[in-house]
């Protein structure tokens, strides 16, 4: 007896770290930047009809492990993420990340990816949108305090979506500024170093805040912001981990995601419960004002919620199509007769009997 | 420039379905239901070291897709699986999964697997797990009501762990019942077909009702009841899906995997909450008693809970070294800077280039 073959429906397509990065070369990362983010916002838009719930999240002393699910009815999605700032260290990411989308109807998985990559792009991808509906028209120039693995992308995606063109850059460690300033040679920017994060917020319009460390450091200070500043807070993004002095938030117009998952992890953790935050779905909708006025400063407290997950995934669903660039997994038991799970492993012929 | 190959820390071995049925060939199912019992049995008896949550269920009205996680603070497992009772007609499976181990300490993931298969397997071991604790002494009969794609696995976790020889077996469809009959032919059971479930109780000192309707169907009367029965409810496990009459449940002694998700899921959502249950867990480990007289009713309402995902997982896992029965996915990111994910991106030469 021949060992069976798997049914059509068996496999789910896989897009590795490798074929990942081989659909960015083929796309071009600045339009695949720009197609996340139009996804990104589309699904903004459409935001009520998602199912939304706070990520469930796994703590340990070193990190954190996360599922992120959402749907819209039609197609579920779910990512797996890990935050563990000590990775660093030992020469590992502190971000990795894999992702699902499945068939509501059928609950059958119909794609599995590699979101390491991606989340780097849907991060930043979703910074530059809500940059885009609150920075100063004329923004330029962005002052970046964090220079490590999410810093290139962010700084891609606000060239692209926002139209900044230089960037001044500090991080605690040099090394991490240099390694920067290679990967972004010849992409167009103009690219300053700063010894210290108040020289590098100097003629800035847009501050990005992305460190990783796990504690409440504070890598912005109140007499550091001036009027007219937009600030995209992206580091703090877990319960503990925070990047600016509680005066700046006091002073600002606060703008997040999905409230009941940034009061917990976000900035505003350190803030009261009734702390006044406006959402950037209804900004994005036109229901909301995000800027009113050339001085006001407007902070996105972004923590990365599953709906940009989900945009993300979808956005590589709609592009597979005839790139050749994933793998065919067999992940589904899909007997002939459903009902027949047993006889289908009767009926594997072990490999060793298939000489 | 070569596109840059991935470390090891980047690949995550998968176990297909086919390698997972291979795997159940080359250790025998009779054996591996044993050893994937032993594993839950051993993670009962360490209850309290778990993170425990009810899972988290998105709910249409075809069907739920579940994520089911948890955590021994060294090891973190996930199970994905979907629930559509509709997908037979369809010719698709009721359930199918696939799940995920990871190092709590790094967050990277160890080990995919596929788990419809494997879903089967546990749910089948801890069904027998409870019933070795709770029927009587000398059952040798089952009543199996329901002979769907759990049946066959049911079956043989029974014979191996509990001493059952003999089947008396009904399903609404008579198609279903001669599947399983033939499924089990030569495997050292016993079969007697019954026309009704009033005629495959008789004799039964275990009454397993395993249905996938998913409506308050009533497969098991309290007059098919008698005294110093051991029920396997498995067929009710989720909002709306019972199969016993309420009845039932006030007679016998209700045994539960974790309560705050049994309440919800389980046969007891149509009980009052504080309807009195006692915890697997503690009767494994002796410190609450099981059966304790000939005459009792117990009842096992069990639904299903992420640590029999968890301790499936970890069999599996100590199971593959040296098989060859898995394949290394690339599916993590791991840039030898891990701050310069940007580069690795930059470096990846496009297939294209590479001729």
């Amino acid at each position: 007896m021949s060992a069976p073959t798997p049914s059509e429906r068996a496999y789910v397509p896989f897009v590795s770290v490798d074929n990942m990065m081989q659909l960015i070369h083929r796309i071009g990362i600045e339009d695949m930047l720009s197609g996340i983010a139009a996804y990104i916002e589309e699904d903004f838009k459409r935001w009520e009809l998602f199912d939304k719930t706070p990520r469930v999240a796994a703590h340990s002393t070193e990190g954190v492990i996360e599922l992120m699910p959402t749907s819209d009815g039609t197609t579920y999605g779910f990512k797996y993420v890990n935050g563990h700032p000590k990775n660093t260290k030992e020469g590992l990411q502190t971000v990795t990340a894999f992702g699902l989308l499945a068939d509501v109807y059928t609950g059958y998985p119909v794609l599995l990816t590699e979101m390491t990559v991606l989340t780097a792009l849907r991060t930043a991808a979703t910074s530059a949108v809500v940059a885009k509906h609150l920075a100063p028209a004329n923004a330029r120039t962005m002052a970046m305090i964090g220079n490590g693995a999410q810093s290139e992308f962010q700084a891609l995606a606000m060239k692209v979506i926002c139209g900044i063109d230089t960037l001044r850059l500090y991080d605690t460690d040099p090394a991490a500024t240099a390694k920067l300033m290679r990967n972004l040679q010849g992409l167009g920017m103009t690219l300053h170093p700063c010894k210290t994060a108040e020289e590098a917020v100097q003629g800035a319009q847009i501050i990005t805040t992305c460190t990783a460390d796990k504690q409440n450091a504070t890598v912005l200070n109140d007499n550091m912001v001036g009027a007219g500043i937009h600030i995209n807070a992206i580091g703090g993004d877990c319960p503990g981990k925070t990047e600016l002095q509680a005066d700046i938030l006091k002073r600002a117009d606060v703008f997040v995601e999905y409230p009941p998952q940034t009061r917990i992890e976000g900035e505003i953790q350190n803030m009261p419960e009734d702390f006044p935050v406006t959402e950037m779905w209804k900004v994005i909708r036109g229901d909301e004002k995000g800027r009113t006025s050339d001085c006001q400063i407007t902070l996105f407290d972004g923590v990365g919620f599953a709906t940009e997950d989900f945009s993300a995934l979808r956005y590589i669903r709609d592009q597979l199509e005839g790139t050749g660039l994933f793998q065919q997994l067999d992940l589904l038991a899909d007997p002939d007769d459903p009902r027949d799970l047993f006889g289908m492993v009767l009926r594997a012929t072990p490999v060793a009997d298939q000489a």
